[in-house]
């Protein structure tokens, strides 16, 4: 069987995408559920680029990931500059990773017309820098950036480039196919060429262009590439890279090329929706595979056929890519769902009909009103704990205002602004009120800091627990500043995290909502006795 | 030259995507824009099937199309029916075309397991319709329904239901990938085994499961089909029918097929946004050669090199589709981005050097702060303005408050809450102040909703103006309620629209911002004249 390896570059090249700003937190994240979904290698950044990269590398060093290897990028050195002194490399060495990848051209015209030195000099940069890495100890993957255009333009050229980063000690030789205009037959033709020449390992770097990037990865594997590179979602600049979400099971369900164990790619949707999560982008819900609209279907014949027969309509079992069947009209799922993730999270549901069905009619409900559980199993949680008749909430939140002031003093000058917020709230414990108020920075953390006042006297324990993540999503986006608001919030206690979800048109009351679940829940977990 | 026909079904396979459902008008409205881009035939929906459909082909007997060919579309009579006495096929015999397409299967299992008929009495069922619709002077295509996946489990039956479709006076075989499974390899091999057997023309029908309907398409062609089907924009059932938006260019512009003449080619863009409009569907930002960012460049590297080659990071000129060529600002850019987006935009940049440097200076200083121009153009453009030392903004903010209350009155029960935001604004225009208060559904919206009557005394056109869209993106995620927050505005005065961004620690502070920017730019433009 074929041996392919993966390659993510959603932190580096996918991060070039409009629209997307990853955080370094976001980046650790992302590459903590890229080694779950078991990618072979993830590229976390170019440190010679940005400084937020080496602060990502360096505190990636405490990931602990289990299935894949962390590579640096960066590109080869300037023209006329000894490798040695060349910043981007020197940065490149020091990022503590043992794998780089770096990019060199590989098209006479790119070196000619946007490099701007000679054909010989882009020879020597690409010969300088690798062995330079080499040296270092570094395993050197080398992007050949521009290649299929290269290559058709001057295929001598193109594979001198080549030629020389082997020579130079590359491990890997990544065919890039940058400006993403090219066609599966370009593709395999100049593969093939390579191959006669030489017989290092090849990778393929693909983009959506004409939107083959997935037909020509999965070309490029079937011509004899051993690494694919590709994003999360296809997320990249312009029309995206190849997309990994479709390459790793075309692969492995197609094309019967193994790279990820079956429950891995059981993981594939998750990791999907994780990642347009963390990248706030609306999940596309016709994306193969991992799209929720992938295995639905309004109605009709269809549905009718489906009944008879489960493949007639789909070309793959949804539950291997952790997906699932979905009938438009019916709505058929919720409850299977519901009991599964309940299940799944060791609880006992109240399972006794009545209780049962008050509790589906109540997240029916508040899906409804935006609230959705997908990345709220704290929130979940709780619904299902109040859905007992015995359940005693550790605090109750009776009432909240919250003040956001901007006033310019006289003389009016821009600098002299001030913006103030400040917070009230009154919550029960027991039989308890206790009402206080705080400021804080912006009108949530004004919430949060009053809430925390109000329980620490109760709960002194609670001051561990901190927010690490807090999202808003807009809903109905056509209405404005009137939408709905979906407030998700991630909170540690330094040894575990969970996420809860607020919702509202009003953005102060949904997050209140998620920041109560937050507190509630760890309350909750802290009487158990299991945090 | 390889003669390629157009097939569109939009109208019939496309309006199965989840969230599409066009009216009669708006089906017509597509016929329209259809027919000027060019293609060959357009499918306008399944006259057997509902009555909507039946009302299009009567109203679009006045639409005078000048390049296309209206086609509707049905199935294969009932098992066990006559012909003659089936309702569907005197439905499309009776609608006033004078080509048809109907779908029938070819595969065995299908027939079996979902058909519950006998393989002898599918093959009757295809030839017996096929020579009703002969009868009443009909061209008919044959859509051969689950072909592939029929074809690889017993290719002697699927080439069979060609071959009877062929003898019952069937122009065209169109192979159907129905389920969107297949490999390019499959369709190549399937197509080649249908070629050695029968001479009569084929088309290819591909959906997007594996996400290879535009590969697969162009394979079958490559291969010999002489009609490709598919949608715009790729819409369809799941993940959607093979994208013509990307098959046409890659076809003309990759492939040397000349489907479309330049000036039809050039109208692409303006076609896919706008069946999106019709369709009432955000446009897909990265849809290839269509899309807003499919020629757009955030990377600092890559604008510097479009300005020493343009075709240095895109592989065709984009205004062959009718597309342009788009710098992001961004934090990734360098002044070349700048100065190339304020030319963009047609804006005098200040070019003294002093001016220009502060200008990029503040950029820098904003952005450090988490405001973003790459999608807030707008902005972007009041910030050239105010570089300039006579700049006289319309309006000026004085100062607001916001308050968001909570409260339970008594008896507390969870559904006596109420929930009040108020926000009181002051507003310099000339020397004349104006101090006022609104309420609104959330903290945002009250503002938005002060700020309006404030300025409506002075600005009454500025009633036209409303918000399309409010994103708020939370940056530095670590810190959790304190974070960063970065909030885009879209606004439309129902002819432009522009966006608008602003960012601070303080959310509503963020959205005041980014409102007070939107409402500012469009009295900027009125007061210009070119709004």
């Amino acid at each position: 069987m074929t041996e392919v390896q993966l390659y993510d570059t959603t932190l580096r090249d996918g991060a070039q995408k409009e629209g997307i700003s990853f955080s370094v937190v976001d980046k650790l994240n992302v590459a903590r559920k890229l080694d779950e979904v078991g990618v072979h290698f993830i590229e976390g950044g170019w440190p010679g680029s940005n400084p937020k990269d080496i602060e990502f590398f360096s505190r990636a060093k405490n990931l602990s990931l289990r299935n894949s290897v962390l590579v640096a990028f960066g590109s080869t050195r300037q023209p006329k500059v000894r490798a040695e002194a060349d910043t981007n490399l020197k940065a490149l060495a020091d990022v503590g990773v043992k794998v780089v990848t770096i990019v060199g051209k590989s098209s006479e015209l790119q070196v000619i017309k946007v490099l701007e030195t000679s054909l010989e000099e882009n020879l020597n940069m690409i010969s300088d820098s690798i062995r330079y890495l080499r040296a270092q100890g570094l395993t050197v993957f080398f992007d050949a950036e521009h290649f299929f255009d290269g290559f058709r333009a001057n295929p001598d050229y193109a594979l001198r480039c080549l030629e020389v980063a082997a020579e130079a000690g590359a491990s890997l030789l990544v065919l890039c196919d940058t400006n993403g205009g090219s066609l599966p037959t370009n593709i395999v033709a100049a593969i093939k060429a390579v191959k006669d020449k030489s017989a290092v390992p090849l990778g393929i770097h693909a983009h959506n262009d004409g939107e083959l990037a997935v037909a020509n990865t999965l070309a490029a594997v079937a011509a004899g590439v051993s690494q694919v590179q590709g994003t999360i979602n296809g997320y990249g600049e312009r029309c995206g890279n190849a997309n990994l979400c479709s390459i790793i099971p075309d692969l492995k369900l197609k094309m019967g090329i193994d790279c990820v164990t079956d429950d891995k790619l059981a993981r594939l949707t998750e990791v999907s929706h994780y990642v347009s999560e963390v990248a706030n982008l609306v999940p596309d819900v016709s994306s193969p595979y991992v799209g929720s609209s992938a295995f639905s279907h309004k109605g009709g014949l269809h549905v009718s056929a489906l009944t008879k027969w489960s493949e007639s309509y789909q070309h793959i079992d949804p539950s291997r890519v952790g997906n699932q069947l979905r009938v438009v009209v019916s709505e058929l799922s919720g409850r299977g769902n519901i009991i599964y993730k309940a299940r799944e999270r060791g609880l006992d549901l109240p399972l006794r009909g009545e209780e049962l069905k008050k509790l589906l009619g109540q997240i029916k409900l508040l899906e409804s009103r935006g609230f959705q559980y997908e990345n709220a199993e704290a929130s979940f949680e709780l619904l299902v704990h109040r859905a007992r008749p015995d359940y005693q909430p550790p605090f109750e939140l009776v009432d909240f205002m919250v003040v956001v002031e901007k006033r310019r003093r006289p003389p009016i000058k821009e600098n002299l602004e001030e913006m103030l917020s400040e917070a009230t709230v009154k919550v029960r414990v027991g039989t308890e009120i206790m009402h206080t108020a705080a400021e804080g920075n912006g009108p949530v953390n004004a919430l949060d800091h009053a809430l925390r006042k109000a329980l620490l006297r109760f709960y002194p324990n609670l001051a561990n627990v901190r927010l690490v993540d807090y999202k808003v999503r807009i809903l109905e986006e056509s209405i404005g500043t009137e939408s709905q608001v979906r407030v998700l919030i991630e909170s540690s206690d330094g040894i575990h995290e969970w996420r809860t979800v607020g919702s509202s048109t009003n953005i102060i009351e949904a997050s209140w909502l998620a920041l109560a679940d937050s507190l509630e829940y760890w309350l909750l977990k802290q009487k158990a006795g299991t945090p």
